[in-house]
């Protein structure tokens, strides 16, 4: 079934926030399902404020156009053919890494958005928050 | 100590979450801190897309007026001394039931809020996740 | 002149936030100059951080209209002249107590703004700021 | 104590200004709390009106990610790791010079963010406002 419950968000979550324990970096953590809604947010303590937004755009990018963002960023830098999508759908857009589309048996069934640290760091805390799906 | 933290929130959705399958609506619940900042949302299986704005914006209406959702809606309908106070704040005040400050050693930490079904399932919900704080 | 100062907000805003303490209710005060731009917002401890953008919106909508809030407020009311102008303005117009207009030598030069309690506390606070000008 | 009060707020501003005064170039001041809620502002007579907000957005984005908004902004040009940071959070992230963290024993407590100069004279104007608290 592709359907993304919130046992499912949760199982997600609790695997991003581990990861994020052991880097030693407090983070944002976001699930969205199919339809790009939000299923469930946590902010670690200590975690950024600015990250809650961006954490839930993340989610909802990575959703939207069924890509990592980091990949959408590839393709949005100036000159590039994406350029301006960060200022489209009210500013929901992020163009940078740290959100991966959640997918069961092949279908994308939803989003995860992680901030908090580097590009890097979020990124590792998004990939491991994915292979506990 | 008067800080909340995200084992709190955790604890406080738990309760309200147990409360709402009781009562067989599923629910959107969200907890902000004492700067009104998101600490937690979760969405049930099956709860209102909508409602995810609308709890958050009541858990952070309970802290930004330290007071509960329903009796600032008393205060806001037309001809009442705070009518139009629901579109102040770029429209996240919310003026109806399902909103509770959050409070510890009689200090306000935090709001919670809580959107999925009439207001007074709502409010039951709301007031079952306080208790456990 | 007729040139509002930061001197000049300075001097309003310590009458107003004295009232406030005298009535033991934290408040916070926003001044505007005759272009409707904030010149100082202070809020007091304790004072509503939903507060923040009402008080600058009711210094606003004071300047905006030349009417004090709670004037405006009566002909907004749902079947009168006004009722919705709460939306307009990028929801910047706030229609209840605690805006005054603020004059020198018969002209307009300003906005006081005051949120924190009741619309009479917010009233009586306005006021006060006004009368030290 | 690591709250932040009204107190420290106007201490902050006062020497903000004392140091916008020397360099001859009046500026918007803004101290946000530790949730990022604006405590003060003023702005200087003479300051840039579009600097209102600005101000308000670095002291607000100094606290969001607790770092300086020119680091951030360093982060933030094309190609690096958070190229659109600018447009999330309802387009509140400053990230160009003139906002700064405040802390006190170690812990940071709030923002402080100035504009109406050079990015070099709105960082001094901070710098010398941090250096107060």
């Amino acid at each position: 079934m592709s359907h993304l419950t919130l046992a499912d968000a949760c199982t997600i979550i609790a695997a991003a926030g581990k990861k994020a324990d052991e880097i030693g970096q407090p983070m944002n953590i976001a699930v969205v399902d199919a339809g790009g809604n939000l299923i469930a947010h946590v902010r670690q303590d200590g975690a950024w404020i600015g990250g809650i937004d961006i954490s839930i755009s993340k989610a909802w990018t990575s959703r939207a156009f069924d890509i990592q963002t980091k990949d959408l960023g590839d393709n949005s830098q100036p000159t590039q053919q994406f350029f301006g999508i960060h200022t489209t759908n009210g500013g929901k857009v992020a163009i940078f890494a740290g959100g991966v589309p959640l997918s069961r048996d092949g279908v994308i069934v939803g989003g995860l958005g992680v901030s908090g640290g580097s590009g890097e760091q979020d990124q590792s805390v998004a990939l491991a928050g994915r292979a506990a799906l």
